[in-house]
């Protein structure tokens, strides 16, 4: 499959280990980016469509055409338990490609959510369904079923590549993707991350100052801070 | 009364039927864009200034200055109970035209909420007084009144055409306006196009595919989509 | 200390007068900003992280580098109780320069909030740990700690200029800021401003029209507004 | 025909009156728009795809769907000398909806020019053939022919409402809209605002000041300015 | 070569075919994104820096850290005759990462342009050198060089996955990229695609209606158009 | 004089020493940041209104109000051979300020341009006259005259504050405010700045790379880049 190829759907997706997925799911998508090496990230647009929205799972990816959801339809049926489609536009569009028909039939096949590039409707609806949702636009505008695009290509979708089966992790902090093949060394690295987060936070609410703990002051001072009253 | 022209309020406006906007309320701003044919709505920058903000009634329109409410004043007068405000101004200005004292007499008045193609301010007041606004600003930079603009006259909201006594619908998905004179029948054909959203839910929730309630396999064939494994 | 010159911090800061500091926290920053001659708030893409934000205080100030916050854990040094955190950056820039661990430390020093011209994460626990937040963005990415910036220098924040000192306060409107040599001044203006408010409302409430509360009719009409039916 | 109406062309259009949009192409966009009383014209970010685009016609007007110009070649047909192109679209979008060859088919049948809220391509060959087009973004992205849009129904562009025959004028400073039926009043204003022109640059480059020419020093004396040394 | 990955420069990059980009070269942004499927195009923000700007090579890929140009040296060394850079940062930043005396070194080198999704200076230099850049903005604003990015992995530039070696082509109507495996079978189709567009021409300029021309009048019946006087 | 106060014209303003604008004049807006310590550029959506637009003067502030142009014309009054206009608005608008009769005025006075965070118009005059204006907008829209700003107040313009009396330089990379105090310094710094550029700019053309020129591969295998093939 290459990037951006019209008009394919592919069936046999390989899908990131589902213990990865889930530890994974115990993170938040900063952590996750800082595991990785800080990379990874969607762009800030994407945003929640409610407070408290929260999804972690398996791309299932779609590639969009202007004014036009077919391809949504085309993916329902490609969705398995624990995935979380993933929508890029071939366009900049704002429509409203997806309202809650779409969400209902998503989430009988499995789906734990979704993140488009481009805008969503029934927000009231999916909210009350509880149906996460990172869009980047709330738009009442239908769209039609008349132009192909694909399913479970490679996308770029605001900003980052992702191939279906790759995890995906959406929070209040935005949207991060973990290739598949290195999804269980990032969740441990997110798990080692942490780990000592829990002392650093104690050591500062305490008082202690980060100059102090990360020891800043001679660097601070070799690139020449300059302290004046 | 044409569009634009400045320095003028109009105090005969003939109104939406009741029954009509009274129906028209029950449906969401994406129902009824779909009734109307996939027009009618405003862009999707207007934004509710609290969540669960809803509001349906006819359009008392204004044309605002830039930097100055003068003419939200003049509105007032003009407002009947079940109207809502629909303000334009003649260049991009995000100003707070408007606050909680004008809601207090908006609603006095028996105004049901305001649009604005600019800035709101005391928020927090009219969240409290569930006073629905849809703006595309937040913005406690406060207007003059100097100069003059109109009431009741054609503007362009948004992007959208607005006559004064249409009826425009509000809540999370956006903002619609329906023409006076097509409101029974949009708010008929909303009514028939929700009819069967039900069961259609029911069918995609018991894991009925889109690919098949809405015959598409064949489309999507003809189409030349390709499945691949 | 000239305007973002790098590399400084500046220890002895002239904080505005408590008694004005907590006179003003009593008003919004719409009416702040009115009070001073509308004049003082900052760009309105400032916006709270979660609702019900609220925060006054004297202004640490910071100037950053674009994906660096190494002068975030200089600033905390500087921290006094009451204080508010006002960083810029010398570029547009929206990664995730601030987040639970910084916010941490700032609250352990006694600060009430941060205003950022740039992004922040975490804000799940920013919401929980109650600790106000005005960014212009909600971004995971995290930053580095290599360059030199400056800790308390005036800095021009959102468009704002903001000297180590002045009084900040923000609010769902917005984010005033007000010099600390008038901070009194300013605050007696609000108070003089709220005070016939309670009795302004109560007339509009009951039907008065602004148009006559304002004396309005006689200037509409010398402007040459014509009322047509 | 009602505003944005789907699948509709009107054949018969009343268009401004020849001597009217001959004089008003004397003028500029910001003069035509001051002598209709500072209205009229379309949001500043459309502009011109070469330096030296000029344009003044009668409004032959399109509503486009997203990533579709299947409209523009039913447009075509009904071109006369003199007309001018106003493109809207359904929603906001960006691709590349007209090039050089439909450049070839609209000289053809006597176009003047286009405006468009959407993209345009071929900027190359546009620029050589001297083709002048107002657009929102210049971009390669091709376009389908699959949706129903209209032609000459009123259609808003760009925050303007236009009408079939109005008259349309685009250059360095935007585009300014001017219904037909004030077409020649609004062409005598703008000749009577340019007649004293050369006197005041006169006067001002003689060294004159606006505020003697004008008579503002006692406005503002009056409005409170203060000069300080 | 991992997406994104930090650190990395990769030495051998397998070019694409000489003849296929020189065939490419031929043609224009918009003809190769239509010949590859209408894909393939970079985000439309990406602007040329002078008129006139025109280049096609093989991609040397550059990923950035905001504010920080390090990598360009690095890149300059891959660089061979007939290569165009590519670079991405891991945020959204405009700084001026590439001014005149870069360009003096990628032109030693061979380079025959730059497209960047960031901000470039010395524009005036460039021009008279030149040297065409594809950038998001012009901005003085200088870099440091601090941090590790990479050369020569593939990178998401502009909403378009880069790989080293693609060949990417720039002119007035934006930036498009073949991948490096089709770039003779792009540029074959292009060629086709272009053969009679000469005749399509001559035919509309001598008046034949795309509507006949390319048969629509029966879809367009078909889909429900219809004229009215 | 305290920032943004309005109703003010200061007379007597202490101009940066003509020697320095001078010699500043001699280098671009990027060289003086540079000089300056990377700091002092406005905001890069400040862009010349014609291709080889050049100005360098001493700043006279101008505070505006949005749509209303009245203190242009007192800050006529203040200008002197040499001065540069400085124009920032109290909130954000784009209409036009400023047009040709302006621009003539301006000019009998002595002006060398204009630098507006807002929009100008008669962009063809202007050119034509070589008048040289760096604005964030094109726009025809007409402003009024009715509420006080102020003049030679401290005022920020797109993102910088600027006191009247400093030096303003302004070129297609952008535009640089330096104090008037240290103009001289900073005047001297981008002399030495450019001192070797030529050198620089002479190995680098014959093929020396940045990487042996300025010693960067010793720091970058000590920050661990990986060379790989």
């Amino acid at each position: 499959m290459s990037l951006n190829q019209l008009g394919i759907v592919k069936r046999n997706v390989v899908r990131a280990d589902r213990a990865a997925v889930a530890k994974l799911s115990r993170f938040t998508s900063a952590t996750i980016h800082e595991a990785m090496g800080r990379v990874g990230l969607l762009k800030p647009y994407l945003r929640p469509i409610y407070v408290g929205a929260q999804a972690c799972g398996t791309a299932v990816t779609v590639l969009l055409q202007p004014g036009d959801n077919w391809m949504m339809h085309v993916a329902a049926e490609q969705l398995q338990p624990g995935d979380i489609v993933v929508a890029a536009c071939t366009t900049e569009n704002e429509d409203g490609f997806f309202g809650d028909l779409l969400a209902t039939s998503f989430r009988a096949r499995g789906a734990v959510g979704l993140v488009i590039d481009g805008g969503v409707r029934d927000v009231k609806d999916l909210t009350e369904m509880n149906f996460p949702v990172w869009s980047r636009a709330i738009h009442g505008k239908g769209t039609i079923k008349a132009t192909l695009g694909s399913v479970n290509i490679p996308v770029v979708c605001a900003g980052a590549l992702v191939n279906p089966g790759d995890v995906v992790l959406a929070d209040i902090d935005g949207v991060v993707v973990v290739p598949a093949a290195i999804a269980q060394q990032v969740a441990d690295a997110a798990e080692a991350r942490e780990a000592n987060e829990g002392e650093k936070r104690a050591r500062l609410a305490s008082g202690v100052l980060g100059l102090d703990m990360y020891n800043m002051r001679g660097p601070l001072e070799k690139a020449g801070l300059k302290y004046v009253d």
